[in-house]
């Protein structure tokens, strides 16, 4: 008995206020001791924006945290589907940090997000069951693989999966890396259908040994301020070279599970973590096949929306399948590829067919 | 194809500092509006003890976080399963508050707890995925249930669930319910194996319209304190009525699915919350079934240990199953029920067979 999973919905919520990289104009940015950074913040944005191809990025309001925009992106994802939600057997939500609010450096996680959210979506069915998944940037595609067990495993038929992160709430304004993040929220509805394609195949890897602590938590590089409080923290060097080794490797992986033909796959959807790392962590991708990436296969957000972890994949597939961004689009029996790297350090790869 | 997943090893950390009722004598007990409570400390204490059955709780040294303790109970399970760490297809860390350093009130939860207990294991295996999941109380029942499913999917042949807290970071010493909770870590390694036994059945339910938020995080009873500091909260009142009506329904839902006879049930592990609690619900599981509660079918470790969250259920298996606990024995082929409630408001339940 195969089951077919297949998502049947999306949304997302892109919060309105941008942070251009001149926002940062007046930070004092300081290197990871302590030390002065040689260069004028024009030339340290200018080199920021030159590695990661970020001009802007998204702030949520004052009055939001991560739970309400995950809300958000639930609602029109479940409005897209057309489904009542009634009929929901998981609500998943992938974070990192919990809610926390503006001004705030605690993260609140009790009750789980997914509670939070199932309060707002005044679902009443006890049989929903809403639980959070920790798992780095990788979490909502991860929850999307464990969504599809649950459905082969006849527990579920209907599960609502949401990536929603405030990252803004969790930088250390003097560190150049506090450029990249921003916050965001996507969701999907995933549905056992009678039909073909779906997810095809799924891979997932926990690089620990020497890498469980390449995203951490750490004070601020202005030692002066207290050491109690801290801040998201990268060896950005070691995460970039990790991507570039790994994620070719468990893309390919994923796709030869697959018995997908690489020609036959119409996009890459990749987590956006930095616009240099991705291109040539798919150029690599292709390379595995002796082949050239080919043009347009990547649709790319993150010049304009920054990286917020968890929500890059589902917003950016909101953009795109919702017909929202030019130039890319999804036809039905399109296959595709999933792909997402971050903390842990995790990676995993999903090979899907609309 | 029938797949059969059993518990082949439990292991478990119980901290050695252990904090009397006495040690409260002192503290500053109000009301959750900030009033005086009537009642001295002897009689507060005096009544806390009469409803909840707590007469010791254990916290964790100065030194240490969740993820170590987490650790160290995982070591155990491994060992007791007699399994090679590289063959653990899955490491799941159910937890409510990542890891809280001593006199901080920040929450570390990135990279997961997983990832750090992985590291800390030294499994280099990067297929052994490593996550963590927020479901309040019932989230190392909700891991096994999840850790089930993989192995149903065909995804895992060997787990390791652990649940860990350190509730004596963010409690308030200001509020009585602070002497609830405690610290602990417990494991177990879940096989599929050819056998009989094992998971029959499981039931869990979320119930978040009214009850989301009935525990919560706010600030001190003490409201000179800053009021950007937060700590675990409840209406005790409310999740008790809650608990009492809605947990034996639970506990038969998943019987009723199991087919097993309630007089084959042997032992009902269910989760330290309180001892009064905890008796009145299995009286009511029992009543549904025009029972007496027979005697001896509850082994309880709360009077000792407190409400440790996610980690009482695999800490009291532990002493059973590996005969720590003189009263109560595990045999083989025995039938038992594992029951939790916690935040969110979550319920679960496992029937299962040794």
């Amino acid at each position: 008995m195969k089951t077919t999973v297949k998502i049947t919905g999306i949304g997302s919520y892109i919060p309105d206020t941008i942070a251009t990289n001149e926002s940062f104009i007046s930070n004092r940015f300081l290197n990871e001791d302590g030390s002065e950074i040689k260069d004028s913040n024009p030339i340290i944005i200018e080199k920021f924006k030159a590695i990661t191809g970020i001009k802007a990025r998204r702030y949520i309001e004052e009055g939001l945290v991560t739970s309400d925009i995950a809300f958000i992106a639930a609602e029109k994802a479940i409005k897209n589907a057309g489904i009542n939600p009634e009929t929901i057997d998981y609500i998943i939500v992938a974070h990192n940090y919990g809610d926390v609010k503006f001004q705030s450096n605690q993260s609140d996680t009790v009750p789980s997000l997914a509670s939070r959210v199932k309060h707002l979506l005044q679902i009443e069915n006890p049989r929903c069951v809403a639980y959070d998944v920790l798992f780095g940037c990788p979490g909502w595609l991860e929850g999307v693989i464990q969504a599809n067990a649950f459905m082969k495993a006849g527990m579920a038929k209907n599960c609502l999966i949401i990536g929603a992160e405030a990252l803004s709430r969790v930088i250390d304004q003097h560190d150049r890396d506090s450029m990249i993040y921003s916050d965001g929220a996507g969701a999907v509805i995933l549905q056992s259908v009678d039909e073909s394609g779906g997810i095809i195949a799924h891979e997932t890897v926990t690089h620990t040994r020497d890498e469980a602590h390449f995203i951490y938590f750490d004070r601020s590089n202005q030692k002066e301020e207290s050491d109690k409080i801290r801040y998201i923290k990268m060896y950005g060097r070691k995460v970039y070279n990790f991507a570039l080794t790994n994620v070719p490797l468990a893309m390919k992986s994923c796709l030869d599970k697959s018995n997908v033909a690489i020609k036959d796959i119409k996009k890459i959807f990749i987590h956006q973590a930095n616009e240099k790392m991705d291109e040539a962590i798919c150029q690599r991708f292709y390379k595995l096949y002796d082949m050239e990436m080919p043009k347009d296969i990547m649709p790319m957000s993150i010049g304009e929306l920054g990286n917020s972890s968890v929500a890059t994949i589902p917003t950016l597939l909101d953009l795109v399948y919702n017909n929202k961004m030019k130039d890319h689009k999804i036809e039905k029996g399109d296959h595709v590829v999933f792909a997402s790297v971050g903390a842990g350090m995790n990676i995993n790869a999903v090979v899907y067919q609309f």
